[in-house]
């Protein structure tokens, strides 16, 4: 055997200096999002209740780069650089002639990617004086990531957990906990929505966001937090992609197809948008493929629309593909992927056609998720297992055209906590839980009343 | 803030090309294992029936450097080097002027060093012709080590775990099949050790030891395999000390003290052996600190003596510290560091002086984990903790005496699937379960007779 290199990891003097804002690189001007009282474009002055100023100018803001400042940078080097991989016994596995490399964002010490963008914004939260974030969280991960990257920049955190997650997965609320967080079951009765919510003990996102944003828009000290979908959000996770291009490069590779899974679309967006930035100034051809599930297929079978973000109707609406607001995803195993709608920034690559888009049954993820941990030993989140079905998928069709395609798979996050579903899907428990066609129907007819996209 | 090194990581062509075989450094000759039987030295042919003869001779070696296989370091690649991380913040938080480091295994796919020896115990029993391994696991950490390993071999793995673990700890066992591994509840109706158990529905390490052997030791075609305490065990865990050496160096600093926790050695040992050899042969002073539960004491309150490895008496005599062969240790969070004796060759360094020990309380322990998380982000398991907790407290001592002391604590692997224990911890339910000198007497009194040790 040959001794060839497996593991691509930069120095850490090689964290970004800058995030890549994209904004400016959009297919055409920015939609503006719209105020739900108005139906006016919404200005820095509908959000400055619950997000300061640098955030609101971020979530804006038509600069190319934004600098990362120095504190972000310094608690970026407990876990950055994340390692890219050569799944070389992956390859051997496909027997294909693809090169298949993987992104991952396993090793943060919250499990996944979201300490990318939950790092800085407690950062310049911490800034601005606030003393307190609050959030929302459904499995657990952007409450943990949350939590842990408070509790660095010394302010507090309140978590509002989806009741069901909160009986049913104990663990990450743990999490929340040891990084000292403190978690509410939701609904709970310390809010008005979550009073008006009683008889839904098991709650919903929905139901979390409202109770969140009341405690944060009432309170002088206190600031709100979202974990995707927002344009801040997509900008800090660019730490990803801007690795993956220099890890690359380390491996005397560039990939010929990018590949992630889509939820609210923060970890694919930050792993491909600096790739599309290659794409429009360096003349590089990238395909770029965002997957999805089958009981979530938002940018597959949804439509382009301005729609709400949350579920009962307090944010702004945004233009993007949704299934309507009050859409409930089937109970799939990948919870980070059960959304309604998907970044609008995201969203405007794919109705360009500058982003194409997949749908992978439940079983079919957790089919190749198994076949990756048994090839390269790394369990991951059901989330990511959808972009490693894609990936699969490149990788065969490449043996079947007999080409040596480079492929790049963001592996957003291990399957730790996830070990229950890997365990239900082995006992032969789990179904692919796919919607019929009426059901989406229903769904986006619903949607509200709103300028038409054209 | 200045730009300062966190995490030195060396690159993946210095993962050790040998082991540090430590016999041949023993304070005096090793002391032989003795056959239950005859009570005479046990020789190689009473482990050939389990053992392949590579790992026989590698039990035995005199040679100084064993050569690590060349598909052996190609797994490790996987996952290793693993990183030394500093932990400033550690530091600043204790307000100490010491010098903290790391060494974390827990990057490995199973979460812990394991992988260090399951992955070249596959590796020589397939290169012998074996086309099993069987072995027993409490909570999962070395059952699921060995599944991974087994599947990068392609022989299968058969684990017999723990009654009341396989019906508590689901997320180890999905893990272990997830890698392709079987998994029986033990005691099982498969042996007839484990018919014999059948009054006893939780099971215990000793028994599904004795499921295991037997079950290895009537099959032609299968192995046993065991994941500490044995020579060459320790053996494998040496690149652990290793390449701490060479991070350490990248970090311009060479340690004043090394701590790690003890179970039944293999971690710690891997840790400090390639440290002792420095000190014997180039005069470093380092000094070497093992810690272990108030629950389970082996090295601060055992005897040493001649002891069997397992509870029911079937293995051979090994001359180490124990608490009695039949020690039932009260149930601490920390499974890996609960049981009755430690590796031959850590006790014989004990012995003459060479090697230190604390004893920490669980509640200590956790204290210290959730410490060490709010500082620098990993959650560290229990096991660990009790490393880490040793090494806060020479943090605070060396702050004391104004010292700039240089501290590496081996962090064995993550909590991730021990998120439950944190969780009773801060409920405040967890106890310390220290115990009596009236347990402890009556657990040595049942000691086998054998040959007293000077």
């Amino acid at each position: 055997m040959s001794e060839q290199q497996t593991k691509f990891i930069l120095p850490e003097s090689e964290i970004p200096t800058s995030w890549v804002n994209i904004l400016p690189d959009l297919p055409g001007p920015p939609l503006p999002p719209l105020s739900p009282a108005t139906g006016q474009p919404a200005g820095p002055d509908d959000l400055s209740a619950i997000f300061p100023m640098e955030l609101i100018g971020q979530e804006m803001s038509g600069d190319r780069d934004i600098e990362i400042p120095e504190e972000v940078r310094e608690a970026y080097k407990l876990w950055r650089p994340t390692p890219l991989i050569r799944a070389r016994r992956l390859e051997k596995a496909l027997d294909t002639p693809a090169h298949i490399y993987f992104k991952y964002e396993g090793t943060s010490p919250a499990g996944s990617h979201k300490p990318n963008s939950a790092v800085p914004q407690a950062y310049y939260n911490r800034e601005a004086g606030i003393g307190k974030l609050i959030t929302e969280t459904g499995a657990g991960q952007w409450g943990s990531a949350l939590s842990m990257a408070c509790q660095m920049f010394g302010i507090e955190c309140e978590v509002f957990m989806v009741g069901i997650s909160y009986d049913q997965k104990p663990y990450r609320r743990a999490m929340i906990e040891t990084w000292g967080g403190t978690v509410h079951r939701s609904p709970s009765d310390l809010t008005e929505a979550g009073r008006s919510q009683a008889e839904h003990p098991s709650g919903s996102l929905g139901i979390a966001i409202s109770e969140a944003v009341e405690v944060a828009a009432s309170s002088e000290n206190a600031n709100y937090a979202l974990g995707s979908v927002l344009n801040h959000v997509c900008l800090h996770q660019t730490v990803i992609g801007q690795e993956a291009i220099a890890a690359m490069d380390m491996a005397g590779e560039y990939p010929d197809v990018v590949v992630g899974c889509v939820g609210g679309g923060s970890n694919f967006a930050g792993l491909i948008y600096p790739f599309i930035r290659e794409n429009l100034e360096n003349g590089r051809q990238t395909r770029f493929l965002g997957a999805e599930p089958t009981a979530c297929p938002t940018l597959t079978k949804g439509v382009y629309a301005y729609d709400f973000g949350d579920t009962v109707g307090m944010t702004p609406l945004m233009p993007m593909y949704t299934l309507g607001h009050d859409f409930v995803p089937p109970p799939v195993h990948s919870g980070g992927l059960r959304y309604h709608g998907d970044a609008p920034s995201l969203c405007a690559f794919v109705k360009a056609g500058m982003v194409e888009a997949t749908a992978i049954p439940q079983t079919a993820a957790f089919n190749a998720a198994i076949q990756f941990a048994r090839a390269e030993g790394i369990i991951p989140g059901p989330e990511p297992a959808h972009a490693i079905r894609a990936g699969i998928e490149e990788a065969l069709d490449a043996k079947q055209a007999g080409e040596e395609r480079v492929i790049l798979i963001g592996v957003s996050g291990h399957g730790h906590l996830d070990l229950a579903a890997y365990g239900a899907f082995l006992a032969g428990e789990l179904d692919d839980l796919e919607l019929s066609q009426d059901e989406l129907d229903a769904a986006i007819e619903r949607l509200p009343e709103a300028p038409a996209i054209a």
